[in-house]
């Protein structure tokens, strides 16, 4: 079930009260899909489970036949009830140890880091890939810390030692700066949920941060 | 691992924050099971989900010597990582079928009504209790629908013919109303999380409940 290798260079984090002012939730997520979006996280903080587990399910049916994984934050019951292929969690969230035992080994798992300090090698053993951040100030995400930057970014995912993606205030102006730090890919929220048109704002995510990208 | 059958006479809904203003989380359980209470429920849901679980887990160990049950509220991940006793789920978290497969058959599961409508013999096939309310104004679920009052709690205690409790706005001076009212016992939260005497206050719980008590 689970697609393995990953492609995290453009990683959508859908926010489906953003998508829902513009084309809609799975519309957005297909369209950036087809842009060249590898890889999906539903991250709904405020819904209630319901809800989120419908929209996981939708969004599952969609995005199986372009073999792109659905991953859920935080909620690994939900994650496992709408049969997704992935969890992604932070700090406070489930521990990875706890995460990977509710998931199985066959899943995927990311974990956010967020300083030098959270690359914890037990931990990290355990996950599949790592978001670092926020590496730029991002209103999407209000419980986010200070803004980590660009050597902090690097810094950090040379420790980690783990397939990366950068996320917190990307968008289509610093893509470019991102792809010199080191990692795998970009995450984004705002760049493209709620954009008028999500096709168009991945690609230009897309060529911005392959433009200028450091060879690992 | 489950207690089943259960003894749901005085149901403590723990409010952690609200324990932590007076004598604690766990010495509350401990006072209310130690008192009578027959079972547990552990709500948070403004916690992240690593703070709820080491919670739960501490929870656990307390009452396992007591047979008593601990429920989760809403989180079947945190249940299943705690392994407690059972998950509480409301109309809009996971429903009955997805909670029941997630967390098997030998757990409890309770599910919230608050209507004749919400008495789906499917759903209520799946359940060992349902939890009925709000009976009266309450303060400690902001979310909370209106009051139902006595004659629909009796109402829907009677068509779900389920093991039931009463819930929302209960305390000693109205616990012996729900007395007369059909139900097997009544949840509280703030009637005894952050009392100065929890074991007190469930010992006069209980007898006000049971002064009236409705035999069925």
């Amino acid at each position: 079930m689970t697609v393995k290798p990953l492609n995290l260079t453009l990683y959508l984090v859908l926010d489906p009260d953003l998508c829902s002012q513009s084309v809609g939730i799975v519309e957005t997520a297909l369209a950036a899909v087809q842009a060249g979006a590898g890889i999906v996280q539903l991250r709904a903080p405020t819904w209630k489970k319901r809800r989120m587990t419908e929209c996981a399910r939708s969004l599952k049916s969609a995005l199986t036949p372009f073999h792109v994984p659905l991953i859920i934050d935080d909620h690994a019951d939900v994650m496992l009830a709408a049969n997704a292929d992935g969890l992604h969690v932070g700090q406070q969230d489930l521990t990875p140890a706890d995460a990977r035992q509710l998931i199985g080994s066959n899943r995927i798992l990311g974990l956010s880091l967020g300083s030098l300090e959270d690359c914890r090698p037990d931990e990290l053993a355990l996950v599949d890939y790592v978001g670092i951040g926020p590496t730029f100030v991002t209103q999407s995400k209000p419980d986010a810390g200070a803004a980590i930057g660009l050597t902090a970014l690097q810094s950090i995912a040379a420790k980690a030692q783990k397939p990366s993606v950068a996320i917190g205030g990307i968008h289509i102006n610093n893509a470019a700066q991102v792809g010199a730090a080191g990692v795998n890919g970009i995450a984004v929220i705002s760049a493209i949920c709620g954009q008028p048109d999500p096709y168009a704002a991945s690609v230009s995510l897309l060529k911005a941060f392959q433009s200028n990208r450091k060879q690992s």
